[in-house]
């Protein structure tokens, strides 16, 4: 079950750059930056209330993230839904036909366990779910 | 003053058909639906926790939304962020250099006072700001 919107990530090709517009200008509050050597990304969050605002900077070339950038330029990434119960709510998802990136959750960014739904099926949205 | 997350918004082509999954299979709570004649947009809100996510239908082939899926497809087309005192903020965003679209607030679809930036100043993302 969702039980809210936990983050909007947003591909940035300068995480400095971006974080100066973004935490300096717009005042957002810088929580905490992270490098995720698996992914090839390198994130800031900043707080908006309940919710948060992911900067994600690819740090390679074969990054997804970069891949993303060069494609459709920076942007709206992804946005990230709390769920409870992420298996049982992957399995469900999964018999009603929405296509999953992860059938399983991994291990995310943040210790907890998320998995990415397809955009092919929810109107071209990357929708990440993080268990609560 | 930035305070939270209000909304995302999802450009759809046919909002029955949209919220049919984000409704109906993901099990998001619909709030209300409303038609803004002067946008031409038939909207739904449907409840993330505090959030919301806001299903954006055009209602006629010269609205911004029409041309925003005619260019790009569906998809996530704005994210709208609490703020308090929007008349001094929008000053404030302006003084750095931030581009704006509404320079003055107007009244938006739930009847606060609401403005955009434009998006070439913030890492191409359409942000809404609306009145807490």
């Amino acid at each position: 079950m969702i039980v809210g919107l936990d983050h909007i990530a947003i591909a940035v090709s300068n995480l400095d750059e971006a974080l100066q517009i973004y935490q300096n200008i717009l005042g957002l509050k810088l929580e905490k930056t992270i490098v995720v050597e698996d992914q090839k990304v390198r994130l800031a969050f900043l707080l908006a209330g309940e919710a948060k605002i992911e900067l994600l900077e690819p740090t390679a070339a074969e990054s997804a993230v970069a891949r993303f950038i060069e494609k459709k330029g920076e942007g709206i990434h992804h946005i990230a839904l709390k769920v409870t119960n992420i298996e049982a709510f992957l399995k469900q998802l999964k018999e009603k036909g929405i296509a999953l990136v992860d059938e399983k959750p991994r291990v995310g960014a943040e210790g907890r366990k998320i998995a990415f739904t397809h955009p092919k099926s929810l109107k071209n949205v990357l929708i990440e779910l993080c268990e609560s």
